[in-house]
Protein backbone atom coordinates (compact mmCIF):
# COMPACT_ATOMS: atom_id res chain seq x y z
CA UNK A 1 0.00 0.00 0.00
CA UNK A 2 1.07 3.80 -0.93
CA UNK A 3 2.32 5.58 2.49
CA UNK A 4 3.31 9.03 3.01
CA UNK A 5 6.86 9.32 2.90
CA UNK A 6 8.77 8.73 6.22
CA UNK A 7 11.85 11.37 7.01
CA UNK A 8 14.08 9.53 5.45
CA UNK A 9 12.96 8.82 2.84
CA UNK A 10 12.05 12.23 2.06
CA UNK A 11 15.32 13.09 2.04
CA UNK A 12 16.61 10.63 -0.37
CA UNK A 13 13.91 10.83 -2.77
CA UNK A 14 12.83 14.86 -2.75
CA UNK A 15 16.64 15.96 -3.01
CA UNK A 16 17.27 14.64 -6.39
CA UNK A 17 13.91 16.18 -7.72
CA UNK A 18 15.08 19.60 -5.68
CA UNK A 19 18.21 19.69 -7.45
CA UNK A 20 16.09 19.48 -11.20
CA UNK A 21 13.64 22.05 -10.57
CA UNK A 22 11.14 20.54 -8.48
CA UNK A 23 10.09 22.85 -5.35
CA UNK A 24 7.50 22.30 -2.39
CA UNK A 25 4.32 23.91 -2.78
CA UNK A 26 3.52 26.56 0.25
CA UNK A 27 0.83 25.27 2.26
CA UNK A 28 0.59 21.60 1.02
CA UNK A 29 2.67 18.05 1.33
CA UNK A 30 2.87 18.43 -2.55
CA UNK A 31 5.52 19.09 -5.07
CA UNK A 32 5.36 21.38 -8.37
CA UNK A 33 7.44 22.09 -11.53
CA UNK A 34 6.66 24.45 -14.68
CA UNK A 35 7.84 22.66 -17.54
CA UNK A 36 8.64 24.51 -20.90
CA UNK A 37 8.33 23.43 -24.83
CA UNK A 38 8.76 24.38 -28.42
CA UNK A 39 5.34 24.59 -28.69
CA UNK A 40 2.09 23.20 -28.28
CA UNK A 41 2.56 20.05 -29.86
CA UNK A 42 5.79 19.09 -28.21
CA UNK A 43 3.77 19.95 -24.77
CA UNK A 44 1.00 18.02 -25.50
CA UNK A 45 2.97 15.47 -26.85
CA UNK A 46 4.51 14.93 -23.65
CA UNK A 47 1.65 15.35 -21.36
CA UNK A 48 0.32 12.46 -23.37
CA UNK A 49 3.34 9.89 -22.67
CA UNK A 50 2.94 10.97 -19.11
CA UNK A 51 -0.78 10.37 -19.02
CA UNK A 52 -0.21 6.86 -20.40
CA UNK A 53 2.35 6.25 -17.03
CA UNK A 54 0.26 8.16 -14.84
CA UNK A 55 -2.96 5.71 -15.89
CA UNK A 56 -0.58 2.46 -15.80
CA UNK A 57 0.44 3.65 -12.44
CA UNK A 58 -2.70 4.87 -11.14
CA UNK A 59 -1.24 7.90 -9.94
CA UNK A 60 -2.55 11.01 -11.27
CA UNK A 61 -1.02 14.60 -11.59
CA UNK A 62 -2.68 18.20 -11.00
CA UNK A 63 -1.43 20.19 -13.79
CA UNK A 64 -2.05 23.37 -16.39
CA UNK A 65 -1.37 23.42 -19.53
CA UNK A 66 -1.17 26.95 -21.66
CA UNK A 67 0.39 26.78 -25.10
CA UNK A 68 4.08 25.40 -24.77
CA UNK A 69 3.62 25.37 -20.53
CA UNK A 70 2.87 22.81 -18.37
CA UNK A 71 2.32 23.57 -14.65
CA UNK A 72 2.93 20.51 -12.74
CA UNK A 73 1.96 19.86 -8.74
CA UNK A 74 2.13 16.21 -7.59
CA UNK A 75 0.94 15.10 -3.99
CA UNK A 76 -1.44 11.55 -2.87
CA UNK A 77 -4.39 12.42 -2.19
CA UNK A 78 -5.15 9.16 -0.51
CA UNK A 79 -2.24 9.67 2.03
CA UNK A 80 -3.04 13.31 2.41
CA UNK A 81 0.70 14.13 1.37
CA UNK A 82 4.03 13.25 -0.54
CA UNK A 83 4.64 9.41 -1.51
CA UNK A 84 6.98 7.19 -3.49
CA UNK A 85 3.99 7.45 -6.31
CA UNK A 86 5.20 11.24 -6.58
CA UNK A 87 8.81 10.77 -6.93
CA UNK A 88 8.60 7.82 -9.24
CA UNK A 89 6.32 9.82 -11.54
CA UNK A 90 8.26 13.09 -10.84
CA UNK A 91 11.29 11.57 -12.02
CA UNK A 92 9.60 10.11 -15.16
CA UNK A 93 8.56 13.58 -16.05
CA UNK A 94 12.21 14.97 -16.20
CA UNK A 95 12.31 11.97 -18.07
CA UNK A 96 10.48 12.18 -20.78
CA UNK A 97 11.13 16.31 -20.82
CA UNK A 98 14.85 15.01 -21.50
CA UNK A 99 16.27 16.35 -18.61
CA UNK A 100 18.11 13.06 -16.90
CA UNK A 101 17.94 10.46 -19.79
CA UNK A 102 15.43 8.18 -17.73
CA UNK A 103 12.20 8.06 -20.62
CA UNK B 1 -7.57 37.98 -39.31
CA UNK B 2 -9.17 37.25 -36.37
CA UNK B 3 -11.04 39.96 -34.45
CA UNK B 4 -12.62 41.11 -31.18
CA UNK B 5 -15.93 39.77 -31.28
CA UNK B 6 -18.87 42.68 -32.39
CA UNK B 7 -21.48 42.93 -29.88
CA UNK B 8 -23.57 42.07 -32.02
CA UNK B 9 -21.73 38.79 -32.85
CA UNK B 10 -21.31 38.60 -28.77
CA UNK B 11 -24.98 37.97 -28.33
CA UNK B 12 -25.24 35.37 -31.33
CA UNK B 13 -22.06 33.62 -30.48
CA UNK B 14 -22.47 33.65 -26.63
CA UNK B 15 -25.55 32.61 -25.63
CA UNK B 16 -25.99 29.11 -26.76
CA UNK B 17 -22.86 28.91 -24.91
CA UNK B 18 -23.96 30.18 -21.46
CA UNK B 19 -27.16 27.69 -22.02
CA UNK B 20 -24.25 24.99 -22.10
CA UNK B 21 -22.83 25.63 -19.00
CA UNK B 22 -19.78 28.49 -20.22
CA UNK B 23 -20.07 31.52 -18.36
CA UNK B 24 -17.49 34.81 -18.28
CA UNK B 25 -14.57 34.90 -16.32
CA UNK B 26 -14.59 37.52 -13.57
CA UNK B 27 -12.39 40.58 -14.66
CA UNK B 28 -10.93 38.86 -18.40
CA UNK B 29 -13.02 39.32 -21.57
CA UNK B 30 -12.76 35.22 -21.38
CA UNK B 31 -15.29 32.46 -21.65
CA UNK B 32 -14.88 29.35 -18.62
CA UNK B 33 -16.27 25.52 -18.39
CA UNK B 34 -15.40 22.61 -16.20
CA UNK B 35 -15.98 19.09 -17.74
CA UNK B 36 -16.42 16.16 -15.74
CA UNK B 37 -15.70 12.50 -16.96
CA UNK B 38 -16.17 9.23 -15.56
CA UNK B 39 -12.01 8.94 -15.23
CA UNK B 40 -8.85 10.51 -16.15
CA UNK B 41 -8.85 7.87 -19.36
CA UNK B 42 -11.97 9.82 -20.53
CA UNK B 43 -11.27 13.21 -19.81
CA UNK B 44 -7.53 12.88 -21.12
CA UNK B 45 -9.08 11.01 -24.03
CA UNK B 46 -11.21 14.47 -24.55
CA UNK B 47 -8.38 16.26 -24.17
CA UNK B 48 -6.12 14.48 -26.79
CA UNK B 49 -9.45 14.96 -29.28
CA UNK B 50 -9.44 18.63 -28.17
CA UNK B 51 -6.03 19.63 -28.50
CA UNK B 52 -5.89 18.27 -32.43
CA UNK B 53 -8.40 20.64 -33.11
CA UNK B 54 -6.71 23.70 -31.09
CA UNK B 55 -3.64 22.91 -33.18
CA UNK B 56 -4.86 22.97 -36.61
CA UNK B 57 -6.78 26.17 -36.01
CA UNK B 58 -3.65 27.66 -34.00
CA UNK B 59 -5.91 28.67 -30.91
CA UNK B 60 -5.07 26.76 -27.99
CA UNK B 61 -6.48 26.75 -24.46
CA UNK B 62 -5.80 27.51 -20.79
CA UNK B 63 -6.85 24.05 -19.25
CA UNK B 64 -6.48 22.51 -15.91
CA UNK B 65 -6.90 18.67 -15.21
CA UNK B 66 -7.14 16.44 -12.19
CA UNK B 67 -7.84 13.41 -12.64
CA UNK B 68 -11.42 13.19 -14.28
CA UNK B 69 -11.75 17.15 -14.49
CA UNK B 70 -10.66 19.55 -16.80
CA UNK B 71 -11.20 23.39 -16.27
CA UNK B 72 -11.18 25.27 -19.74
CA UNK B 73 -10.36 29.02 -20.11
CA UNK B 74 -10.81 30.46 -23.75
CA UNK B 75 -9.50 33.64 -24.43
CA UNK B 76 -7.70 35.37 -28.07
CA UNK B 77 -4.64 36.86 -26.27
CA UNK B 78 -4.04 38.13 -30.11
CA UNK B 79 -7.11 40.38 -29.42
CA UNK B 80 -7.01 40.95 -25.80
CA UNK B 81 -10.57 39.34 -25.90
CA UNK B 82 -12.89 36.79 -27.22
CA UNK B 83 -12.71 36.16 -30.56
CA UNK B 84 -15.01 33.64 -33.04
CA UNK B 85 -12.46 31.18 -32.36
CA UNK B 86 -13.27 31.16 -29.02
CA UNK B 87 -16.84 30.32 -29.72
CA UNK B 88 -15.81 27.66 -32.67
CA UNK B 89 -13.11 25.98 -30.22
CA UNK B 90 -16.04 26.34 -27.32
CA UNK B 91 -18.87 24.46 -29.29
CA UNK B 92 -16.12 21.82 -30.56
CA UNK B 93 -15.50 20.98 -27.31
CA UNK B 94 -19.03 20.68 -25.93
CA UNK B 95 -19.41 18.44 -28.61
CA UNK B 96 -16.81 16.30 -28.05
CA UNK B 97 -17.71 15.85 -24.92
CA UNK B 98 -20.70 14.50 -26.37
CA UNK B 99 -23.22 17.53 -24.93
CA UNK B 100 -24.62 18.99 -27.94
CA UNK B 101 -23.98 16.02 -30.54
CA UNK B 102 -21.21 18.49 -33.25
CA UNK B 103 -18.43 15.90 -32.52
Amino acid sequence: MTEKLSDTARKTMLEPLFATGWEMVEGRDALKKSFNFKHFNAAFGWMTRVAMFAEKWDHHPEWFNVYNRVDVVLTTHDVGGLSTLDAKLARKMDGLAGLTGNS
